[in-house]
């Protein structure tokens, strides 16, 4: 009998959310490749095999094996849009806000995007690896195994790159992988308040091709990794047009694009995603139908990021049933940061996503897992169970994967398996 | 020196939330009585000092110490509404309602309370024990040191008692206090569905006299605990005057009143709940302005649930900042449960309290813990760090109290001191 490195068998539930074609859309994303009473087999990091207990009790012996009786398996999640490195807090500006402080008292008072920013640029890469490592280690503990990172609290080129380095060295010493995407228009920085299109220069003509050099040195964990472009696109930060211009210079570097459209005001980022062969459009909380009709009919993965909502004490929320309804592949993310999503939980994220967003657990799971892969175009690689795939799963503490929207404010990841290493987290 | 047997000290900051007067209320629910810098000492159990680290320091030896620098300590929570101790699940149900299934599909698709009455009556109190106890250990660890646990999941004799003797066999086996309340009139039985002022005669003529004396035979860890009696005071369940009965008959026999009321309509469970110094009155949805002004002339404790408004994905939370603002007393609880709440967390109910319901992180604090103790009795005893008063804390990872509610989704408690024992869980 062939030997493998790891044997989980028993699982009450081993959902596979496989999905080798393409992100899920429409009816699939309600059917996560359930298989009861089920195994799975690791070799070298990398799913052998995938099915019911007795078969594969009956085809391997193995190096370690793992009872999941009772319990779920599952790909571990994909965290396809965060801001998680970064410098200093922002509590302070949370109970303004609560107090009833308006976006320029804020400001006033020194919160906001450029607290980060000077909080970011006043720390060494050292630094901002020591306060982001802890974070990291939240998410991984939750179930979060593999995560992409946006630079933009840096605004210029010394500390764009110091956050891409800070990135690169968290994925050298984190048993999680990052995904890193420059995002040096986050916003306008102080120095060019008045020059929002002198920024754009810097940023095309200096920042991004020192990144784009950056990452040809950069060494991570998964092998040949895109480093993506993206672009705040909304009312008071990048318009349409200078988005393009962002995007389409990071398209002239080799860098793939992202954008964040239509967190408050629809100014036609989803169609600009769709036309530039975008990864994802991020946000989407007021993207109008025939712009999901436009998603629905291309590759690029919309993510919605209920969190956000959440924190602002909003009743809006994405219409993220109708995204799936439409065809469109839907993904789930965190947009973990200190302003406006302090939670690194996908967990919760999906349990938010199916009480105000309507979706199923099933779908909320694929758009966790598969579609949070292809997010960030690693969806061959990763975010699900498959023969070739990287082994990262989870044992989740539940006789039926749909707890893991069901149950919210608990963390129900037991055991977290990540190239085919069972972790301590 | 006197020696005592823990000395944590170093505490960026220790929050007291001391209130020895009554639960905290207005202007002094933004004050957690906060000490920069400062220590715990605890000795069999009790809280001996609480003050500047360096004082504290000068003044004892200890047995144990634990440097809490950079941290943040509190008093544990106290969850002074909860159904935690049930059998089944209702993770089906919570699937069909995303589908839209309405209140009367779900029954009829054997959803609902009836569910889990039917799976609880089922069950010997050795199964409640052992199904429960994974939820109070995930409570433990998010912090909750005193679970109040409510019956009415039984909803006859039998069945009510057993789950009383279950509340009591995990008081015995578990770190946390429980404090019980009866319930028995939760929801009217199925083989009363036509009679319940029938059912009602059951609970005053037979169940609650079995309860009470049940209960003089009762050791729980607190001493002297009482038992309450709660009724749940709503259109289609039982009304005002049937409210009145049920909480009359528990206080003829010795029985302290609390209350489920406003959670979809007003009834006047709250001038009821004032009127029979009732110890609680719990969700107050749509409590209208003159019973909170009568709430706040009162010392019933006004206890909010926003987990179950998340649950049910609505956009409407209880007006905890319009309850603060009037004076009455404000306390938080999960009211974890199958169907409305599967939540164990106080700290997410916190983080849904300030966003939704515009507290103060200050604010969530007191609601759960000084005056939460308020609304199970044991504010004297329960809910503070103060000289003489049980000694239940955390050691919180985060720098400032505030993170508690700020950051969501994730768990800073890092230590859980219970009676004085550091647990690990």
């Amino acid at each position: 009998m062939p030997q493998v490195d790891l044997l989980i068998h028993s699982a009450a539930q081993v959902a596979t959310c496989a999905s080798p074609d393409g992100p899920r859309r429409g009816a699939a994303m309600a059917d996560v490749g359930l298989i009861p009473n089920a195994a799975v087999a690791v070799s070298d990091g990398e799913i052998v095999a995938v099915g019911p207990s007795d078969d594969l009790l009956a085809a391997y012996t193995a190096r370690q094996t793992i009872d999941a009786g009772g319990k779920v398996v599952c790909p571990g999640f994909v965290d396809p849009h965060t801001h998680v490195v970064y410098a200093g807090d922002r509590v302070g500006e949370f109970e303004l806000r609560i107090k009833g402080a308006t976006y320029m008292e804020i400001m006033r008072a020194g919160g906001g995007i450029v607290s980060t920013m000077k909080a970011t640029r006043a720390a060494p890469v050292e630094r901002l690896v020591q306060e982001s490592r802890p974070r990291l280690d939240a998410m991984l503990a939750l179930g979060t195994t593999t995560i992409e990172v946006k630079t933009g609290y840096g605004l210029d080129t010394d500390s764009e790159l110091n956050m891409l380095s800070a990135i690169a060295a968290l994925d050298a010493v984190h048993p999680a992988d990052l995904v890193p995407t420059f995002l040096a228009a986050h916003a306008v920085p102080p120095e060019f308040k008045n020059d929002p299109d002198g920024y754009l220069d810097l940023v095309i003509t200096e920042i991004l091709p020192r990144a784009a050099d950056w990452h040809k040195q950069a060494a991570f964990k998964i092998q040949n990794s895109k480093l993506f472009c993206d672009v705040f696109c909304e009312a008071g930060v990048f318009d349409r047009e200078q988005s393009r211009r962002v995007l389409s210079a990071g398209l002239a570097h080799g860098l793939p694009p992202k954008i964040h459209a239509d967190e408050f005001q629809n100014l036609g980022g989803v169609s600009l995603a769709v036309e530039l062969g975008a990864v994802s459009a991020d946000h989407l909380d007021v993207t109008p139908p025939e712009e999901v009709a436009a998603l629905a009919a291309s590759d690029t993965v919309g993510v919605v990021l209920p969190a956000v909502n959440f924190n602002l004490g909003s009743t809006h929320f994405a219409d993220a049933r109708a995204i799936v309804d439409a065809g469109a592949a839907l993904a789930l993310a965190t947009d973990i940061n200190p302003g406006s999503a302090p939670c690194p939980s996908m967990p919760l994220v999906m349990a938010m996503a199916c009480r105000y967003q309507r979706l199923l657990p099933a779908e909320a799971l694929n758009a966790s897992t598969i579609n949070a892969a292809y997010a960030v175009g690693l969806g061959d690689r990763l975010g699900s169970l498959e023969p070739g795939k990287q082994a990262d799963l989870l044992i989740v503490d539940a006789p039926d994967y749909r707890h893991l929207a069901y149950q919210f404010g608990v963390n129900l990841v037991q055991t977290v398996i990540k190239r085919g290493r069972v972790l301590t987290v």
